[in-house]
């Protein structure tokens, strides 16, 4: 079953306009939220940044707040899929392609949901990561569906037989392709400042909030890819990879290639936030 | 009639797969093709160019050039538009949402004509034009579908009674949200260089060409925001606006608010090279 703007649909019934704004210029904005055993994760905290996202865009959303997420709530019970991703998107609508808004075009909404498992494996074992330049633009803070660059990022780490890319601008590691990026030096967590260089995960705020309440300190700050090479510890944050060890950066062995005691601990209290929500 | 892939369908039975990686990630790439009279423009410059662009995305286009050459041109033959432009627009196609690229995906080839008439009134009196910075992405050489950047640039610019934005990336003029810009001073024509950070335009080539064949220095050399507002003429290229002056920038004047000398000789020559071609 699909969500296309207001009605539920079949899978088959559903078609895009090829003026659809989203297929002509990638002018839309996106949120992936995650549910397990048909319970949403921080529903409220993605639909605020799709808020947010929309807002810095001008792009006016169709529906009210509390209808977007009653029709996904609708949208994961009736699935037969007990535990996996709702994906949706909303683009500016069908309309004659010139760049401007148009006036009287109404946004297209898509939602669906898709299974998806808890990736124990990556979590329990680490993952390898790649590192290339960040050439995105300059709101990456925007979920925009302009991911060409995260496209190509993400294809580079699988050519290199990673799980991820992690981008550097100018020397200074901003985020992975789809993924938040930690490092841990001497028992403190350092990230990204959460500004137009990187997209402010959900689980990275989640994860952040937790390591504070267990008195790890976390600098949201800058740091190079020497920083990162020489860390103690490594780790990524997503919606669906959660908190997932980082043990190999290319050529580069992280924290002995296992995961380290601060991620460990990280993972442990994120999977007690996913039980206890 | 829309091209779609190999056929040739009415626009009514076209419809586009919500998972098609235009909608979701933007993958893939475009050109807009002018025609006058029943006649292309500059084809194989655009379908260069479209070749370029999917190998930097590195998209295998679904079929030869000449074929795709073929079918254009059938689509503006069979079309009861005498003069217009062709649209057409390459994807990664259709696939679960993942990232990497998918491995068994068939692109995604749409294409159709529209009308439009050249811009004569602009180009004899010229347009006004605003400034704005540029957020876009380090690739601006490949002519992709995420265009969002674009997109809000330009919509500045209807916002500020403006034809057109005049990007600048740290006080250096890149070109325009869907054109390129050139200045003059002292009879010498300057534009951005055709690297990474513009999108080097047909037209562009053209009247560098023309240019050079009669006379006029070209420099293309990088120059800044100052050099613009002090030009002695500004103007821009593009398929569709081909040479259009410029006569103000923001509360800027350019060139008394008249159309400049170099300017004008530059819309005769191209009007010739249209005539001839």
């Amino acid at each position: 079953m699909i969500l296309l703007n207001d009605d539920f649909i079949k899978r088959e019934k559903t078609s895009i306009n090829l003026e659809d704004r989203g297929f002509q210029f990638g002018d839309g904005v996106y949120e992936v939220i995650r549910y397990y055993d048909k319970k949403t994760f921080k529903m409220e905290e993605h639909l605020e940044r799709l808020q947010r996202s929309a807002k810095n865009i001008r792009l006016q959303l169709p529906y009210s707040i509390e209808k977007i997420k009653n029709n996904l709530e609708k949208l994961m019970k009736e699935s037969d899929i007990k535990s996996g991703n709702i994906y949706m998107q909303i683009t500016r609508g069908v309309a004659a392609r010139i760049h401007p808004f148009p006036k009287k075009a109404q946004p297209t909404l898509v939602a669906y949901v898709t299974p998806f498992k808890r990736p124990l494996d990556n979590m329990e074992n680490g993952v390898k990561a790649h590192l290339t330049e960040d050439i995105r633009w300059n709101r990456c803070d925007i979920k925009s569906l302009n991911l060409l660059a995260n496209v190509l990022a993400k294809q580079e780490a699988v050519d290199n037989e990673s799980f991820e890319s992690i981008l550097h601008r100018n020397g200074i590691v901003t985020e992975g392709s789809s993924t938040n990026i930690f490092i841990t030096k001497n028992n403190v967590i350092h990230t990204h400042p959460a500004n137009n260089f990187i997209l402010n995960g959900i689980t990275r705020l989640e994860v952040i909030k937790l390591a504070k309440e267990n008195n790890i300190e976390v600098k949201e700050e800058t740091f190079t890819v020497e920083d990162l090479l020489k860390a103690d510890e490594v780790f990524l944050t997503s919606t669906t990879s959660e908190v997932t060890p980082i043990i190999q950066v290319d050529d580069i062995i992280i924290s002995d290639g296992i995961p380290g005691p601060i991620t460990k601990k990280l993972i442990d209290l994120f999977e007690q936030l996913i039980n206890a929500d």
